[in-house]
């Protein structure tokens, strides 16, 4: 596809901003491209201003960026408040999402049980399997590699990439896409200590997926020991994610890589947790809260606030905790300052120099 | 299956424990659930007090709680001195564990070597590739998409889910469970530094896993560079946990998801470690040791300690250094008014309004 | 094969050193292991005095070891300034790297598309998909279950252990490495928030891989949102590793078990991450950095510094704090000392018991 700069502009206006040219309407652009690897025929952009030197480095024919940023000449330039939003909306038009191949059922090597249902329009690979009394939606992809295990409910649309694993008994809404290798409803770390042994407990619950859940690769989503672990629907993952047994996730999160929360942990809506965080066991997160980077959270977190550290406490007090550990030196130094004041004010007080200093 | 609340109440006898029935015992029950998604016929339990309220909502028909929680009228109650012992007990009797179907050798898609052998009784999925010189155990299942590298051992009653892959030379014992995804035996991070590069040095040696282990998906356990990386009998291990080479655990142990021990750590028998913990490399963990979430074990650690913190010291050490750092800008402020007291002090010790403060 | 211990002097020589010989050079050696298991016909080493306990105990019949190391009788001893390196060399020569079996091309389970193209003497095993217009370099090992997507180029002797997923348009250099279940070129997480909901921002670059890199098992590495996500030439990667878009890593870097890398992050070259480690996005590690285990980097890194802790600030730095928390409470103390001293120096100053104190 190739687009003018007047098209791009029409691209941008239609999400209700509004575009500022300055240049060539008339000038081709084919993709989008990053400034560094930009060549002649590609539109790039601008967002964070930490890159602002590359400007006069890229060979990107047009650039998206800021109302006020400083640009070279022989760039053309479309300015807008929002350049990232602006650039989002020009990659949905010129690139679109991911185009799916489509194969025929019925290749030798694609394992679908009798008594499975598979919806209309599904594209099942081959060196996929289907287990028992499966139930797949319309439209689904599944891609090679992928086992969908008994009873397990797949809604509309649904899109699994290579190597996905689905346990039994496991319920996906419509829309949801789950990236490669990852692991949905194994069984959690459920054990019962007797005479120094770890005797396993069945874990007889499932883990259910509401609709419109992204979850990134090589993740894992213990299904309940008893009862349900839930995802809700818009929620987003990244990658190395583990999702304890029990744990339930509200509506529209947002999981950054390698995140970690143990069983029966629940999890409001809207909630934000950063790269690394760990959340313990049997606590509360609050809707619209945010954990931090490598946060280690020990205690339920009231909606709305954001947290720091390990443990996790409200981040402007870790912050201020921070700052008093780093002035710690000082701190001493000033303490062994009092210390030879007071000794010379002893000194003085008993009117002899062997006093008590 | 169905039981009446009689029934459960010998279930839970059986472990010796004392039920006492205060309802029906003619009431029928065909399931356990959690207090929130029960309904009638589902029997339910209460052994965290933090889920009290929810006596008062839920529908299930009996519940299984401690001797002495107040409940609602019109709820059958089984009272015992450990819920979650006894409702443990009931699920293992009215549920079972999973159950595995069994397909017939010979598919197209499965890739037995010709030198391999396999035991009695055993299942291979479609899907499976197992290579040279590979021995496998009676009733082992080993489900699609796995792969056993040439000359494995695998024990009796093995259970390997979709997407397994054990490396060459790997031994796994008897009755060991491995979830999706898992690798067992790929190489570690053995490099020799030569000229500013890395220069592979062969992984020649192999991973060996006991009886009874289970362990959970996406784990990667690395061969050893010489010699052997043990997880020994009995030890159970969540998801997403990185075990280095060379490593030797003992019997019993229990790691939560996302731990990661570097190469060489010898760890006791029964050691305990939460989640996201870290250990370096050539340490040695003392039988039941147990290691806080996050640590980050730098130093050897006795048997029988608690450790936490980053790098991780015994844990009553670590809860006073954080008291300490929490109380750090009321010590600031104390400091501050010494301060205060002291100028006042020179300035009536010198006579002169224009002292040293 | 087998060896004298002639024969392993002489490849030790090969590579520069040393070696002195204090036994029976016509001992023949099979393989090498380690102190702890090996028998006789093995050649062991010690590199770690912390292990010179094990000598004494050692069923070896030879050991490579320091030059003044104190070793038992009976042993046969082949004496280098290092150990480790000697060793290296020793079970190259002895053992060699792993050996892959070749299949022949066309099995009715290995799925290539018609407009792949598989270079010279590659084996592609049955259960794989090569998808379209891919290009597989010559001699390349492809192993059962993994997956190649549209368009991706690889290179000659690139080698994929089982289940590995490469996701469309992605390139990956010669003498690649990439161990099972690792995942390259799946989406990041990339949503634009528009009204309390993460709509999708579709993914349009790709992950570029150079030359000779290896990667562990179990790692997810993002393409990049637009334009290219880089792994340069030489790097090394271990397990469990999430690699953010666009991230840009040089050549010859070193990352150990579970280290996290956020988006558009800037790597230098001869740079070692450490266990667990985990860099926020858009910063810049200069090269030959050093990141600590655990430690959280929120800022950029100069060359050639080694950074520690949560926030990462110079390991000196660090050091020197944690010291300093280690010594709060007897801080505490002596601020409590100088209160009394204070209030007994104010008592005598106002001549009166009822004073301030």
């Amino acid at each position: 596809m190739q687009a003018t700069l007047a098209d791009i502009c029409r691209m941008i206006e239609k999400h209700g901003m509004e575009p500022e040219l300055c240049g060539d309407a008339a000038c081709v652009v084919r993709k989008v491209n990053t400034l560094e690897d930009a060549g002649p025929g590609d539109v790039s952009f601008l967002s964070n201003p930490k890159y602002e030197r590359l400007l006069g480095e890229t060979r990107a024919s047009a650039v998206v960026l800021g109302r006020d940023v400083a640009a070279p000449d022989g760039l053309h330039l479309i300015r807008v408040a929002d350049p990232y939003a602006a650039i989002t909306a020009v990659i949905v038009e010129l690139h679109g999402y991911r185009r799916h191949r489509r194969v025929p059922a019925g290749h030798a090597c694609t394992h679908v049980a009798e008594s499975a249902r598979v919806g209309k329009n599904a594209t099942i690979h081959p060196g996929v399997t289907i287990d028992e009394d499966v139930v797949i939606g319309d439209d689904a992809i599944i891609y090679p590699g992928c086992y969908i295990g008994p009873r397990c409910r797949i809604g509309d649309n649904v899109l699994l990439f290579p190597n996905v694993v689905i346990y039994d008994d496991t319920i996906l809404g419509d829309r949801v896409t789950i990236h490669a290798g990852t692991v949905v409803g194994e069984d959690g770390l459920g054990y019962a200590p007797i005479g120094g042994k770890w005797v396993k407990i069945p874990q007889i619950g499932h883990v259910e997926i509401g609709n419109d859940v992204e979850i990134g690769a090589c993740c894992t989503i213990d299904r309940a020991t008893v009862g349900r672990t839930v995802i809700g629907s818009g929620t987003k993952f990244s990658n190395l994610i583990a999702i304890g047994h029990g744990s339930q996730i509200g509506e529209d999160c947002l999981f950054v890589a390698q995140v970690g929360l143990a069983g029966s942990v629940s999890v409001g809506r809207h909630v934000t947790m950063a790269g690394q965080a760990g959340v313990v066991g049997h606590i509360h997160i609050g809707d619209d809260a945010t954990v931090g980077a490598k946060a280690g959270v020990t205690n339920s977190i009231p909606a709305g606030d954001t947290v720091l550290g390990q443990p996790a406490i409200p981040i402007s007090d870790m912050k201020r905790r921070l700052a008093h550990v780093a002035k710690l030196p000082e701190l001493r130094q000033t303490v062994k300052a009092l210390e030879r004041r007071i000794a010379e004010l002893e000194r003085v007080a008993t009117g002899s120099a062997g006093g008590q200093g």
